[in-house]
């Protein structure tokens, strides 16, 4: 990072390529060499303040974020020569790490699809997905069930996993554009534009046998609308409240529905993905058949070379990535 | 019953003794002495509509409601003579029942307490804070438990039951007598009146540590209050809503506070308890054993004979009961 992003968008000259020796391994350390590299939105908050996780960035420290990659020098047991994992790698072609949880390295175990997907929807995105759905959702064949933020990471995979059980599946999204994805290609049975459409008004129409899912990425009134259309032992999977972020220092928005969890027997439920570690890989086997049967399927945007990292960033920030933006930094070995 | 009580309380002149022969049971049915009858307040309601769950009462029809009693002669193979049962028996010295799932005819498989107590602590409403405390809110040891109506049938037993597990415990009542009860018979560390106090205010201060499980019994602010203190991974139980009930078709109350079930991975969850019935024994059998050891304490009223089922209903609705209301009909055998 060469400058810090204050009260302006991220620019390419926030950045700067630097050339350094390969590190050796120190006893406990590995060395990865980096595949590809995640591009997130959380990003320029890392410039700025540490997202309010991490201390911020230091002027000329690495860039933070996640990748996929190939151990090519280990020191330490858990990880191998060979091994591919994802985790912190930060923007480099060669990462180090001593597999401490600060890292977040978790192994890859598939290799029938592109290591790519471990950044993505068989990555910490699609087992949000499939431990949401499954886990919390418990969704039954023929059931009914309801997505919101439906085309975005999370919810793209949701609808076509509720799909491949059998699960008549409605998908909210906020864009003519993405409410075409669903039903084209992400197989929703049906897609409501919730800037345009009587939201409420809509999932009563489509979900004419009520809600028995409801998978909520965002929050805020469009949870209170699909409240109001929940069935008797309907589970709402409370993944996300975007809108409520975005909120900030507001009030939070009064749901005048959620009286009805109680009162239909019902559930609503939030979780943290990392509980779910020692099961990633259940669900990357499971995912990863799906994907290479064609019955998941995901969108990637790719460019080539770490010189174009900052232009990813931007490409993301300006909506004009189809898919996961990512950066591939060096050739898939598999 | 002799008269309807439309538009006014329910008076004594309202019910009439009749005599008629202790009934032989047909084939498939069994009579049973009933030796304890139940009064609940949704008595008035079966007088006047059927409470919206059945047609309402004909004038001259046996009175409803819920008993428990001894068969003494069958003709069915599920019930033989000498089983204690609990179900609907009506206001009646002898009842008929064919064993459907109308007649919600349990079996009573205790001997070690009265057999009372399947009609208060050891029945449907002591079965509801068992199964609504342990198996939605699964209390470990140290953590702290808030329950709203809780000198109420089912919350005077979630106390004593997260008590016995090691919980702290703090109640929430509508009078200074009942917040009284609460520490000094029920064994709560703490107790909050709503009807004096800043609930939240006093939340805060009283579970210092943040709630783990509150188990509501009343919905609305006083669950929006609670709401606002909850921990990381809370679960809260939603097992009434009293004070929705009450409002009827006025507007529900907004929560503002219901978001945070998503942001804190916590739990809301209602439930029937009669889905647990294939579970009932369970709780019936360790419920029984602290009722014996004195580490779960109930209350009971009792008024003596048929004749006085009138003046018992008119007492509870007249709040003068200390405790269940019951009515003894024949002696108890055990």
């Amino acid at each position: 990072m060469a400058e810090r992003p204050v009260d302006r968008p991220v620019r390419l000259t926030d950045f700067k390529l630097h050339e350094a020796p390969v590190p050796e391994p120190k006893a406990g350390e590995f060395v990865i060499r980096v595949i590809y590299a995640s591009l997130a939105p959380v990003m320029r908050f890392y410039m700025l303040d540490g997202a309010g996780i991490e201390k911020p960035l230091e002027i000329g420290e690495v860039m933070r974020g996640r990748g996929v990659g190939q151990v090519i020098a280990s020191r330490n047991p858990n990880f191998k020569d060979g091994d591919i994992v994802q985790g912190k790698m930060g923007w480099q072609e060669y990462a180090v790490s001593d597999g401490s949880p600060y890292w977040m390295m978790y192994k890859v175990h598939q290799r029938i699809v592109p290591v790519s997907t471990a950044l993505g929807v068989l990555g910490v995105t699609g087992f949000t997905a499939y431990f949401g759905l499954f886990d919390i959702g418990k969704p039954k064949p023929g059931e009914t069930v309801l997505v919101s933020g439906a085309a975005g990471g999370v919810g793209s995979s949701v609808g076509q996993l509720a799909k491949i059980i059998g699960c008549r599946t409605v998908g909210i999204a906020g864009t003519a554009e993405k409410c075409s994805l669903l039903t084209e290609k992400l197989g929703y049975d049906a897609a409501i534009n919730y800037k345009t459409e009587d939201v409420s008004a809509r999932i009563g129409v489509l979900c004419g046998a009520g809600v028995d899912v409801f998978f909520d990425n965002v929050g805020g009134p469009i949870l209170d609308a699909a409240l109001a259309h929940i069935n008797k032992y309907a589970r709402v999977v409370a993944c996300g409240g975007i809108s409520q972020y975005i909120a900030g220092s507001t009030e939070p928005y009064p749901l005048r529905n959620a009286y009805k969890i109680g009162r239909l027997n019902a559930l609503l439920q939030g979780f943290l993905i990392y509980d779910y570690e020692p099961r990633f890989v259940e669900a990357e086997r499971a995912m990863a058949a799906w994907v290479k049967d064609g019955k998941l399927t995901y969108q990637e945007d790719v460019l080539d070379g770490i010189e174009r990292m900052p232009e990813a960033l931007i490409r993301l920030y300006a909506g004009e990535n189809k898919g996961k933006q990512l950066v591939r930094i060096s050739p898939d070995p598999f």
